[in-house]
């Protein structure tokens, strides 16, 4: 089991709860609607994580292409969907994307070894 | 016709013809990578258009926005995936993603309006 | 009546009902939540709104000052406390806050000169 | 006494000498600003490390939330004020701040475990 | 005489004097550094201004790129320089760049056609 | 020899030939325009590895900033260069840049260490 993976999951599993412990309206509303977003819709489920891991990419946040990239990976996704989508998001947000997609390379592989 | 769809092709491509004339290698690269990166390949061309997009939105840049919504529409997306993928951006992005959602729905809206 | 605010205020409200009348539930949750995070609670209105000010900011969202600058304004914070919340913004921000400075200020005198 | 936050504060110490030992005007001068532009004025000293706190938030720098964090306990704020202001940030600047506000309830945490 | 550089300096010089004229010293000293921080020193005036053309192109301000855009014009750097520059910036930022890059070049036409 | 630079490299080049060995065409081309980028042409090398640098501090990249410093220490650049053009950096990107204007130090003296 890739303890990158495992690691990432357990901090984000801990604080969430902390989080949502505090009963701020407002956080939990969103955290809900995080949720609720990537529903199938109109849209359907692997194209929304594909928006959701664009749009994470490009803001540059690590955690959030990491979670996205777990649901991806769920949701069916292969290697070469993933990396077409993320070459987008590099060429829109520029190379200050690029360290990112080595951890993004890095997080996938773990991925998929923990299925080995 | 609508003049907000017009104007803002007619500079564009006024201000392209006057960049690419300039002969700077590395920006004639990016321009073609641009063209390049929506074609299709692992994704559909419909499903990169909306990446485009939402990669767009996020990073709050009306002008890249508006051409994305106007590609997306060439490619045969609807009003309700638009949206959809536009309330992934707001929801990532945030409230502050909310002032270009109203110039979207305009763009869009001038789009629609062109055809009829 | 100053023409800055009015014409603000009406392509916000024109585009905010086209928005909402698209029945998205995403986009609408966070038009909801945007009402209630302002709402006083554990830190008053007016705090609040030197918040949603100050994150505008720095996030250089015209409109979304703008927005803040007339709620805080209604609110009863005066212009000390405004300009002294804007130069915290403008430390944190660096210099690429200035041009939002400039219309800032623009806005607030539009404020104050439309109750003269 | 916390490692968390201990760590912080000593790197953040040792760094800032290095760089203000190297007498750059500019650097200096905005090491002095930041700090008088927290203390009271229009505006009293718990809601100026509150726009503090926001700001960096939303500009998503972890190191800048904990510097904040920290001022702000030391200035009395409550937990509950202080989410109520995360809270806000979370909703203007979006998903993507969540992975921060995680790292945020860690350090505050941290904070008041110092004390007990 | 060019109208786009004309009125971009007339606001800027108003709405400063209108800024600077309230007396906020944070905001006063930020404004005073950003005079300080372009002169010759261990670099000289035109790499210096080249610096505070890209910074404000990664970060996609349109009157920070115009400001330097002039005072890189009037430092006596070329357009091969200021368009070497530029490009470097569209490359770490990325295709979010190149709208500004649109309106950047006009901004130097304008500039160039000012002398002539 | 400096475990914060060495790790720093290893790391990256790893990654980077991952990700060049999947041949996705887009990611690619921008790896190759970072080299051609750079190069002298109507600008030297050194004022590029400059603009380079600053373009990632105000961009709150720390993985490009250490690779811009490392290039500009190759380059011959001394520190009060880069510290001069990183102060321009901080000016324009406001205190969020100064965590990593800490981690830019720290590197930058892991470089000089090295040689001796």
């Amino acid at each position: 089991m890739s303890d990158l993976v495992n690691e990432f999951n357990a901090y984000r599993e801990k604080m969430n709860e902390r989080i949502l412990g505090d009963d701020n309206k407002v956080i939990k509303r969103i955290f809900n609607l995080d949720t609720n977003a990537y529903q199938a819709g109109a849209l359907d489920v692997k194209t929304k994580e594909l928006l959701g891991l664009v749009a994470s990419a490009v803001l540059r946040c690590d955690d959030c292409i990491k979670y996205h990239l777990e649901t991806a990976y769920k949701a069916g996704l292969n290697r070469a969907e993933v990396v077409e989508a993320l070459s987008i998001a590099t060429l829109v947000g520029g190379t200050i994307v690029i360290p990112h997609l080595r951890r993004a390379y890095e997080f996938w592989d773990a991925l998929e070894a923990q299925d080995n």
